[in-house]
């Protein structure tokens, strides 16, 4: 039986851009499993499987629930040992949640603030109300006035980058040879990045942009499958 | 037999101070490994084991010689693989790269610069030459101009052990319940800070303060028994 994904949506069901959303993807491609996406909008969220998360990906697989990017790494690994790992042991696991914490810290907040009004653009309007009204409340300004110097903010976040680069300049993925969730984790940010905003972020020759661009053809490039904001 | 480790020294024997060499050490520990050490200074370091490094740590097992001190972890899980793993598996053994790069590219940077003249100070005099002129070299300035500003610098570096700090709250060390090669690479770097510089770096309560002090807990307390140079 195929797993359901819930996945995060705008107005354009075809155009599901979470990061978080995007790891589950990656992972359920990584595993090999069959999966349907239901696409879910924001404030739909909270009615989704007799209100069973707050917040998405949300996966069912038969009888079990399971939400958050991570807690669906691990059942997946647990409860599909036989297919390639996400983790490959246990401090593998462990040394992923550094990666996931230098990742919300040093790209997410980034990420989020330079997209936020192309991602509001992106939302039907009822949802428009609702990311307007969290996200004004978060960064204690008007949506409009986030993005604001972004230009100017962009250089000071490639250097941020730079444990990333080192890393990538000596081997293909961050799990070495071959993706491991870590590497979907990484990648999940810079592909909201590419679907939500045409702002250039990643520079051509970036060792990050090119193991980003290797990223995209994996799994018979089931991520490049929906175009860049910046190709429309 | 034993394992023979030379490391790094300055004129006092007893204050070994590498961040490399403490890896090697801790790692070592962590094995349960006998091992002794051969104090090496700079300048000495061209002629141990027939030239066989330009660098310490350097390890003589039996007829293997091994430098670098990833090298070393790697040895060490490949050659007691009964013993507690430094990597706990594949995974682990690729993540920890990443967060070696992070190590090297945002604490090193700081620690180096913040403790360059007592690191200096702490010399024979024939090394001090040869630090000098390598380090005014790589620095483009003075010696004595590096350190200077570390009081403003100091805010701005803290901010970026946030990743660090994140994850810390959540779990007692970077490899989850107990202690992984990963974080003795990050141990490594504050334990250099500590032996050679009184400068004050880790605020109290900041849960990557009471992560470097489990550290010190750890083998029985083996990176304690060098005091602070604070306590001098």
């Amino acid at each position: 039986m195929s797993i359901t994904l819930y996945e995060l949506a705008g107005s354009d069901a075809n155009r599901p851009f979470s990061p978080h959303c995007w790891k589950t993807v990656m992972s359920l491609a990584h595993k090999g499993l069959e999966f349907t996406t239901v696409a879910t909008a924001f404030t739909a969220i909270p009615n989704i499987e007799d209100g069973a998360t707050k917040r998405v990906p949300l996966i069912r697989d038969g009888n079990r629930l399971v939400s958050d990017s991570y807690a669906i790494a691990e059942y997946l690994d647990e409860t599909y040992p036989d297919r390639p790992s996400l983790f490959a042991g246990k401090g593998g696991q462990s040394l992923t949640r550094f990666v996931e914490s230098w990742t919300q810290n040093v790209i997410h907040p980034f990420a989020g603030s330079v997209a936020l009004m192309e991602i509001h653009d992106m939302l039907a309007p009822i949802d428009q109300v609702y990311f307007r009204e969290s996200r004004e409340k978060i960064y204690g300004m008007k949506l409009e006035d986030v993005p604001v110097g972004r230009e100017q903010r962009l250089e000071e976040f490639l250097k941020k980058l730079q444990p990333l680069r080192a890393l990538l300049t000596g081997q293909n993925f961050i799990g070495g040879e071959s993706p491991l969730f870590a590497d979907y984790i990484v990648f999940g940010a810079f592909q909201w990045l590419r679907i939500c905003s045409a702002f250039p972020v990643l520079p051509a020759g970036d060792p990050v942009a090119d193991w980003f661009d290797r990223c995209l053809d994996l799994h018979d490039g089931l991520a490049r499958r929906v175009p860049a904001a910046a190709a429309l």
